[in-house]
């Protein structure tokens, strides 16, 4: 990540210019002109809406066409779409949902309270409230949460002319149109078609020889960061989403593909270090409190183990103060060591290259990294302590404290977002704090438990 | 991230089975029938011919036809394709090149000793050859360096009969099809066409009237984390790249834009952390000791701010040995707090959510979630040092100590990146062993600092 200071400011300048535009129409109370809206990117619009109070907003929604008005609030952030609907009557808000999809619908109906989303979907027409409702049913992070109804399935005994003309109709309805999906008599899905070869081939082929029968699919209550892996692996635009008999019930555009990508990487640095994974830098006060706190607890109580360690040396210590300097050294590094080794395991899990079968050799890998690093930085601190308390034995027990405690952040950096996974947590949940903790008890445990064993060389 | 654990396995089966074709047709020295090549993904089969040894790899690709091969050699890591490479002439190799996209030879290139470069550039075609050495003219990590030439370019004059003419004529060479660029008579890139307009809409009518003017476009010089988040704002599936006189030179496709989401975001966690970018589960034993030990030793360095800062106080330890004891506990909440500030700051500037005007009132919030989580830690860890040592006194200096580390991590988690950022550093560089040396240093010594104005009471 390397970002110019000033790429920030160029965009807040782009967003102030629609928000005083926004106020003039306000001022005004005059109709938004359709050039405006076509001149302004409607994400453009929703970010500028959101920095606006809630009277505010609720003015400029009504100087709208329902229409633009669905553009924008399709693309807003959940705040701001809460914020809109609740200035719409359920009329109004049917009304705006006729111009989605039907994903973006399901995704919204999941934010309102059980008595409104009822409400709304008795006044929906009943074709589409059975849709959103099926979709409802799905988790919201599995493929049947993400997909959207919006796809071209033609039958494999069409020619190209024929499903030319059916696409011709269907296109403006459907979310992609390069990739066609093609079903057999049953409407089990066999096959796509990219667009280019039934615009390029022969009018009277069908599709059944032009499509490729070996796609990539997904079943729908796959879990979406798997999604996303395939769909990345194989440099996918679209992935069908298809249910227990092979027929095709949904597709999962790469943009919402891009979002749960984008999702997951959060949600792993943030649980690697204890932090929830609503929070932004959007979130209240309070809310931050509220979230952190119960973190902080946690990793009190694993800090208290730490302590409990160094209290069992407590009379070497008061024999050899200096023993209380160097002690944060050890387990510092071995805390950092640690959480190199799992940054890289918590990577390689996310983008699906860690093999268990390698397991053994990884654990090995690590494990020796860290004695090799531990006896390179182990020397270096040896000699700095042996200079600063002129006492031979202090550097000597530091050196093989280091070796072996680095050893042990090796392997635990490596084996606890394992664990985690074998018992189907979140690999990376909190694996920083377990790690340091590991790292400090057994830091503090070997270095002063050293110091005990030679405290008579040491005084 | 939430993973099935046998995910994998299911993948390694797929990836078995197909080596083991592999080998069927390597004892056999039969060709590779083509319908087997039609059944694999070339993705899987590269990643089971990434697991065999180099004389293999060279035979297997002598049974494949060449442009079976380009698929799986196009779809190979970087260490494969060295392997395949090597074995190849000159001659080979420029026909493999024959069926790849510019920006992928490009890429290849990049890889190769000089020499090599030079040589293979002037076997290829003139043309091409040009086309490479535009594309190697970019920064690898900019919107040239991954843009690739194989767009659809149209004049705004044609009507949408004459533009399907050319699309169906130009489209088997282009990457995407569904977006369709316009030019005016300068060359120009004036608007964008959606293909599903074109298919639909009256014969006669002319582009100009059909295409969108308000393109969301980048130069070539833009750095890819920023093409990147426009692509994932905007929803785009294709971005294109003009030059400083608003020519389109190049388009930038989604998938490229997955793998570039992905490369950043493992770039972030593991800067954060001080591991080499270059670094994942495959790295060997002495690569991973190379590129860690230089951040060891700098993690070294500040940890020795620590013992300094902890030494001067070595008087006041041999007096109170529990004091000893409880400072982990400042230093190692001060870290983890820190630490949740951090990720949340990281993020949100590489989700590019944060905005510098809004940085005091963050600031602001930050300091306080430190006071307020300090405090209420800070009263617990009181009661319990005050429980094991019976000293009222040692429970007030902690919980003063940790309301003030507490503040002080919130502070620089915050100030940190956005200061690395300010001086056009990546600010994700470290920041988590820059920050746990501040809430060291400062924890140990406002904690030892009150231990020593306290110590009377404390004795």
């Amino acid at each position: 990540m390397k970002l110019l200071f000033d790429r920030g400011d160029l965009r807040v300048e782009k967003i102030d210019n629609i928000k005083n535009e926004i106020n003039y129409y306000l001022n005004k109370e005059e109709n938004v002109k359709e050039e405006w809206i076509e001149e302004n990117h409607p994400i453009d619009i929703a970010e500028a809406l959101s920095e606006l109070d809630a009277s505010e907003i609720n003015d400029f929604t009504k100087l709208l066409e329902t229409e633009d008005l669905a553009d924008i609030f399709e693309e807003s952030e959940k705040d701001l779409q809460i914020d809109i609907l609740k200035c719409k009557s359920s009329e109004e808000i049917i009304e705006i949902f006729s111009h989605m999809a039907a994903d973006d619908i399901t995704d919204i109906l999941g934010l309102l309270p059980i008595q409104k989303r009822k409400e709304l979907l008795r006044h929906m027409k009943q074709d589409d409230a059975l849709v959103v409702k099926n979709l409802l049913g799905y988790d919201r992070e599995s493929a049947g949460g993400i997909m959207t109804t919006e796809y071209l399935l033609l039958s494999k005994n069409l020619t190209t002319t024929e499903a030319l003309n059916k696409i011709k109709k269907i296109a403006p309805d459907t979310e992609i149109i390069d990739t066609i999906f093609v079903a057999d008599s049953n409407k089990k899905l066999v096959g796509s078609v990219d667009l280019r070869d039934i615009l390029s081939s022969d009018d009277e082929k069908k599709l059944e020889e032009l499509m490729d029968d070996n796609i990539i699919k997904v079943s729908a209550d796959v879990d979406q960061e798997i999604v996303a892996q395939q769909v990345a692996k194989y440099d996918l635009t679209v992935i069908p989403v298809i249910n227990k008999s092979g027929i095709l019930i949904g597709i999962i555009t790469v943009d919402d593909i891009i979002d749960v990508i984008e999702a997951e990487n959060t949600e792993d640095l943030y649980k690697m270090h204890g932090v929830d994974e609503e929070e932004s830098s959007d979130t209240t006060l309070l809310q931050s409190i509220k979230s952190r706190m119960p973190w902080m607890f946690i990793n009190l109580a694993t800090a208290f183990l730490a302590t409990f360690t160094v209290a069992m040396f407590e009379d070497v210590i008061a024999q050899v103060a200096a023993l209380a300097a160097a002690m944060p050294i050890v387990a510092g590094m071995g805390g950092n060591a640690g959480t190199q080794t799992l940054s890289i395991v918590i990577r390689g899990i996310a983008l699906g290259e860690i093999d268990f079968k390698d397991n053994w050799t990884l654990l090995f890998k690590e494990a020796m990294v860290g004695v090799i690093n531990g006896a390179a930085t182990g020397l270096v601190t040896g000699l700095i302590l042996y200079l600063m308390y002129g006492n031979y034995y202090l550097g000597l027990i530091i050196f093989l404290a280091m070796i072996l405690n680095l050893l042990v952040a090796g392997m635990f950096g490596f084996l606890i977002p394992l664990f985690l996974q074998s018992l189907g947590i979140d690999p990376a949940l909190a694996s920083a704090i377990f790690l340091t903790t590991v790292t400090d008890v057994f830091g503090f445990f070997v270095f002063l438990g050293l110091a005990r064993g030679f405290i008579v060389y040491l005084i």
